[in-house]
């Protein structure tokens, strides 16, 4: 019979994880926040954060994995405890839902990482910030995406809302990076690992815009050995993605982790072998992982972000594919909003990232001439 | 706001439909005949051949399109005059639905086609069979697909069961083909219309078990030309699937023709730029096709034809993914019948179709063994 897998969180990683189910034959359900959410094909409406939902729920599945990092752990444990099997596991997922945990980990697993230091009080702000010239990356342990819980402070007056809330929070180097990468990967539960050759990002106002796969000259070797080392060290399963900073002299520094198909992995649906949304079915199923090669060279994904409710995009596909270009449209079905994630742009091209960055960019004047 | 495509029948044609909906963020409606269909996720259960069923299911999409085609016509017609958007519309499928009508209109048109009669009775039979040294083909005029209602004959004695139902007959050429190819191709009703490169299909008792894209040495541009008559020539819209008879001299001859995604085309999802159920979507919803170039230079499909209950495919992927080679697996989730197409493999390669061949027949013996 075929496997049934169960998805936590209806948005758009669960969306695109239908697709490989589709293809393979594997049942898979969604347990989704709203209605209309994007992944609403397979979705069912509950409250992730409710025990009963939640249990009631995997009992109809043979696996639980996750669109989001928000299931709180106690709930993730009690299945576990009662047999449920939850990829990534809640002593994996721990690290991407909380910071602070996650710095410490990566500093006892010798991972190279920005200085960092747990912050309880204004003084231990001001003795972090007169150690790194006076400016420094405050963030809240847990909650935060998407550039939301993070903010670049020069002093502890900066941060005093953040401290009279009690969250715990975390005090990082503001380090000056060149650009930025990530490494996806993905590793199941019987310990086969597997990396995607690292990427390069390209962020606007913390979200976002733009990925470069392959990333131009980059130290591809040492991505995939820091990724390797977080993947085994942390027991993470499924795909696993690694945001990095490269520093002018070329070091690579984790910022941050995602426990899930990740933005910066979008491209492989058309540009590898296997993509992160088929690689994370197969790997929180525990079966071998497919191909991470290019079925491409290279390729360019660019998102697309909510402009105004008058922009649908799919009313602008005429003029899009009027260019009869290698550009693949994706869309996630959400409600319109400024600034939101909507869905991306992935071209494709044998000669160079150039080629494949002019063909995305058409298509993406075209959808928001 | 996006469109919808309802979708008739619920069939694997309708599941691989459902995976460029989901992508391109087009809402998908499928009218299924069971709860268990293949396209259970986007599927209602209904009775095809009921108007006010289908009318009510029209009533809630944009265009109506078909993953089979044996909705009566004279429903379509209906739907038709009261103003929906049906494509391929029904003055087209006539010719898909019966194949009397299919000979004469083809025959008009000039398009080379076996030798054919239509039957009324023995004698029709005894004087094509005459002319043909005692051997023709004899078919039902509808409902035929997959090898049933077609015959090999050498008499009318061998015709006398379907001679006495009374049902509307052909006689044809038994074509002494040197091998059988498939033209596929596309039109929106704009009138663009684009091909893919002719494919050579290999049958097994009747079924097409064997996809080779494109076709090792074959008349392209010939195979291209008659699609092009046959779909603009009937006003077919959507995917236009010609099964050609390649006899030694190198002729092509029209065998059957599909109006909707085929099983010759399957190849196309991970073979070329734009697959055969992105491009039928775009299609009906008269949007501009796209690129029907290879996404690899060669690829072989291999159906899956369901041997026994006792193997169920996805217990095997283990096997057949520790194999690592590019092949991809698709399954249909239908119920276990020995003989039924339960789903394929295609497998690409840059080098040959040999090369794609050996990697999809390893893939196919792991899932079999």
């Amino acid at each position: 019979v075929a496997k049934t897998v169960g998805v936590i969180g209806g948005g758009q990683l669960a969306r695109m994880m239908i697709v490989p189910a589709i293809e393979l034959g594997f049942e898979i359900k969604v347990l989704a926040e709203a209605e209309a959410s994007p992944a609403k094909l397979a979705a069912t409406v509950g409250d992730y954060t409710d025990l009963e939902t939640v249990r009631a729920f995997a009992k109809s599945v043979d696996v639980i994995t996750f669109d989001h990092e928000h299931v709180p752990l106690h709930i993730l444990e009690t299945l576990v405890s009662e047999g449920v099997s939850v990829q990534p596991q809640p002593s994996a997922l721990l690290y991407a839902q909380n910071k602070l945990a996650m710095r410490k980990k990566l500093a006892e697993l010798d991972v190279p990482i920005p200085d960092w230091a747990e912050v309880k009080n204004a003084e231990d702000i001001d003795l972090f910030l007169a150690k790194h010239s006076g400016v420094a990356i405050l963030k809240t342990a847990v909650g935060g995406y998407d550039g939301k819980g993070v903010r670049v402070i020069r002093s502890s007056a900066d941060a005093e809302d953040w401290l009279s809330f009690g969250t715990p929070l975390l005090i990082e180097e503001k380090v000056d990076f060149a650009r930025e990468l990530a490494q996806l990967s993905a590793r199941n539960p019987s310990g086969q690992w597997l990396a995607w050759p690292v990427v390069e990002t390209i962020q606007k106002d913390g979200v976002c815009a733009e990925v470069h796969a392959p990333a131009a000259n980059a130290n591809f070797h040492e991505a995939a050995r820091v990724a390797e080392i977080i993947a085994k060290g942390l027991g993470v399963t499924g795909v696993l993605a690694v945001e990095l900073f490269e520093t002018s002299d070329g070091r690579l520094l984790v910022n941050e982790l995602a426990m899930r198909p990740h933005n910066s992995g979008h491209f492989s649906i058309e540009g590898s072998v296997t993509s992160q949304f088929e690689q994370h079915l197969r790997a929180v199923l525990d079966l071998p992982l497919g191909s991470t090669e290019g079925a491409s060279a290279f390729a360019v994904m660019l998102n697309l972000l909510g402009p105004s409710t008058a922009n649908t995009f799919s009313e602008r596909f005429e003029a899009a594919w009027s260019l009869e270009n290698n550009s693949h449209i994706h869309l996630y079905g959400k409600e319109y909003r400024a600034g939101r994630k909507m869905g991306h742009i992935t071209a494709l091209a044998s000669e160079s990232l150039e080629a494949a960055r002019a063909q995305a960019l058409a298509t993406y004047n075209a959808l928001l001439a």
